[in-house]
């Protein structure tokens, strides 16, 4: 994508929630090798379930195995969706982007309930022209201070 | 829209998230015919809720009718609303474009609820310049397999 | 932003949805100073709670000033999120924009709730180059005729 033209800012828009969409697809796939390779090699996730973050994608990807068995014991689907997504481009070409973050469940013969709201804080970088998270904090909004 | 320009593929972006909206505006105000007519001549939708493809727009706009009709008796607004919209161009031109559909219901004077959480696949060609969906199916989440 | 371009409704529509992006955010963190430049300075907010809009920046940051106090005693965090957003230019200038707003509420240490399901007509302007709320009519669905 061509940076620094005057379009810049618009095409950045659509390539940050096309990434954000085909990665979410694959979380809630369970592709856990899939997700991963969204992040860059040393890409961290610090979840607020955890007290520390998770960094590397033979991490990332155990992670999503790992919530994808819980799911699957308890019959359970859940979904991921970003909203009101800022951008702001930095300098360096990082972008740094603030999202609201529904994660949806539903039970299997069950009634969808909004499960966790969260906020979801990532410095996206670009390597060989693609998109990767290098960094994500999420804060739940039930923990909030 | 000029196509294969190296904007392509934000506007087709921009372009499909408007044709969304507009598209969902007119299925929630219960206008069938206008909903109809963001369907090709021989669209067809496969919901979760029928055996058998809705085909065609007179098909499309009386399954529209009958649910306001039924939505008009107990008193609830539903809204539809798209998300982690995912678009693959592919070579013939058609958009396949994968989405998380959430179904909010609210009946008059009561709370809203997360009636329905589902997946749409949606098949989206160029008529005469302007995107219509030509195959649709929905998969509900609480009927995974 | 180049206006009249041919790819000035696909740059509008990244745009807008940046600009409501922050605006909810600044709205979310209590910022009632931030959240009102975001208006006109005679801008209007004509919410379904009271009967009268209010009006100006001053109005729109107290009223913003006072919900993040009332949630600050019930310890409450509330989420505004558009969806569904359908950006229609007028011959002036002008943009007529319709959307869905949810509003989420999460109390410390419970399940977030659907509190609100909404939906959003605004006017926005440009001011010296920068999009601003006019005029915004909220209707609730709860309260739907």
């Amino acid at each position: 994508m061509p940076m620094g033209t005057s379009s810049s800012v618009e095409s950045l828009y659509a390539e940050v929630q096309q990434f954000y969409a085909h990665h979410m697809h694959l979380l809630d796939a369970g592709d856990g090798e899939g997700w991963a390779r969204t992040f860059t090699e040393d890409g961290s996730f610090a979840p607020p379930s955890l007290p520390e973050p998770v960094v590397g994608r033979d991490a990332l990807a155990a992670g999503v195995h790992k919530a994808a068995a819980a799911l699957s014991e308890t019959g359970e689907v859940h979904r991921h969706l970003l909203g009101m997504v800022s951008i702001r481009p930095c300098e360096d070409g990082e972008l740094k982007v603030r999202s609201y973050a529904q994660i949806i469940a539903t039970p299997r013969g069950g009634s969808p309930r909004l499960h966790l709201m969260c906020v979801c804080d990532d410095v996206l970088v670009r390597v060989d022209g693609e998109l990767k998270v290098r960094a994500r904090r999420v804060t739940r909004d039930d923990r909030h201070a």
